[in-house]
């Protein structure tokens, strides 16, 4: 999508070496960091240079490759590699895409491909999440279509919460992609932006996405929602997930909960948007899924200054469990489905 | 209550002048600012040197008496004297503890009685209102022992919201004050505080409360009380109140309906803390409640630092009204009632 006119992914390979935008900086800076390593991945997943579930799995993808790669000049190419592609599986935990992604080109190194097929593996890998980005827009279109044919002239009003955008999946993004397809068909539309403390991806990714989309959003903070929710200013709450077990279930980052909760109370329709490639069929329910507690600092500054009374302690889970009798349906790339459907999906 | 061993109210008044803690710098800086004339106590309201519905009582009386003093030396009295009374008023509208000190200490003046009769009258408001924290702490504190009584050996965990201590309520707080109570008869509390976007009093104000009253307690981002309220980590959530209708539904900080919703889900019982000041009879249900709206600058900027994509729209709202269903009860100065019951009390 585009950054002052000019088109980009949110990250890419080119001439052996991975690219990423450093979301840390966003939006007061644009920085592009260059990837040359699986350590230097490492740091980028652990420290947040990158972030959204989608993008974790092919940052995982290319993760493994770059191990695989340095394996060949270590004196023990295979205890490296393994080494390696634990520390990546490992380096948060709650997403299940990013280990996704490192299985899915683990698979092909224990196949034993040549480097070669191993990069077009992660390749492919790339233009499938792409790809299924772009279903999910169409797929979630639909709903933003006809929500659009009964409210008539006014804006159809999107609730969102933090950043399931393009830069948290590569491209077109998750929960954002039904919006972008919506503007590219005429139809009117407003999001409401939720700030998404601590790290207020909402605010400062998701915002900056569509003020540069010239989409028409309005951030507000997250306490706001159950107030917009309950006086008729939001049509449908879509919002990404960073898991969903077999049940419907879902991980989503802190204070999606309260949406659902809050959109229930009110009528209003909550879908999760997401890729196949979310959905953990391994875990039957949300009671399953390890919700990843950050540091403290993260609450208490934001650029640098304190935000938080210094000597309190702070508690910082990142993820919810929002349950899947709070959700109306999942909007995926094959498909809208109830959340109890996704067990019939088990193949 | 104590700030660095010592005793403090948030608003005091001594030889003809009216002080209070300049809630603004807190926690960083402990200012205290003097105020002689009706126009500071209004900058003070408005600028919320102070705040919380409480104080915003007291500080509305002193303003009236203020006003009536001055008026002594202007060219037309009674007229500067309503026009400063109406600005007063007029200076934030959802509290409505802020008109009802006006019209206190107004109906004294409109009475003829003389400037010591008058300041006398808004000393034994302020009296009356603290013994009303006090006693909202004493009836608090039951509920607070009974759960203790139940929980056996591990702490009480109260979950509260915004800043409904000491510093909003002149001495004791409402919902801080069944905790202050508790913790004198040595029951073990905890308190989860929610930092209460955008302005974060609940992170800077209750924590530096807690803090200095030597109260455990734990800052959490307001995207969190639905995970800790689904995993069985509070016992009891008690928040404060702008004002409240008739009917029982309640105007308080932003956020607040979001975890009655959450206290709801999870049959977690959600009270309300508020003198008999804040309920205001004059009004049937929370849909006659003004919210306020209030500056985008507020929500982009935290001590002068971006915190949100600055070019992007933002919409600020201060307050919302969480439904009298989703409240356990109201632990008022006079005793605890379920919403309904207000009702009978309209005398």
């Amino acid at each position: 999508m585009k950054f002052e006119g000019k088109k980009y992914h949110s990250l890419w390979y080119d001439r052996d070496k991975v690219y990423i935008i450093d979301q840390r900086f966003l939006p007061e800076q644009f920085v592009i960091e260059r990837i040359k390593t699986s350590d230097q991945m490492i740091t980028a997943i652990k420290d947040m240079h990158l972030r959204g579930a989608p993008l974790l799995g092919l940052a995982g993808a290319y993760g493994t490759f770059l191990a695989f790669r340095e394996s060949f000049s270590k004196p023990e190419p295979e205890e490296y590699y393994e080494t390696k592609i634990n520390q990546l599986r490992n380096c948060r935990p709650t997403a299940v895409n990013l280990s996704w992604g490192v299985s899915k080109i683990d698979s092909l190194v224990k196949a034993g491909l040549e480097l070669a097929r191993i990069l077009a593996g992660v390749k492919s890998l790339e233009r499938n999440e792409i790809e299924a980005c772009k279903n999910i827009g169409g797929n979630g279109f639909a709903l933003i279509r006809d929500i659009s044919n009964i409210v008539g002239r006014r804006p159809v009003n999107i609730m969102t919460h933090c950043n399931a955008g393009w830069l948290a999946a590569i491209n077109y993004g998750t929960a954002s992609a039904p919006v972008f397809i919506a503007r590219d068909e005429n139809i009117d539309v407003h999001v409401w932006v939720s700030e998404t403390r601590p790290l207020n991806q909402g605010g400062k990714l998701t915002a900056w996405e569509y003020f540069n989309e010239n989409i028409s959003h309005t951030v507000i903070s997250d306490n706001s929602c159950g107030h917009l929710l309950k006086n008729g200013m939001v049509d449908i709450v879509i919002t990404g997930a960073d898991r969903i077990a077999k049940n419907g279930d879902t991980a989503n980052k802190i204070g999606t909960y309260l949406k659902a909760l809050a959109a229930k109370d009110n009528n209003v329709p909550f879908y999760i948007a997401a890729p196949m490639s979310t959905i953990d069929f391994s875990i039957k329910s949300g009671k399953d899924i390890k919700i990843e507690e950050r540091d403290e600092n993260e609450m208490k500054y934001m650029n640098g200054v304190p935000i938080i009374y210094e000597l309190s302690p702070v508690l910082n889970h990142a993820f919810d469990i929002t349950p899947a009798e709070l959700i109306t349906g999942i909007i995926t790339d094959r498909g809208i489905y109830k959340p109890g459907e996704l067990l019939r999906l088990n193949l």
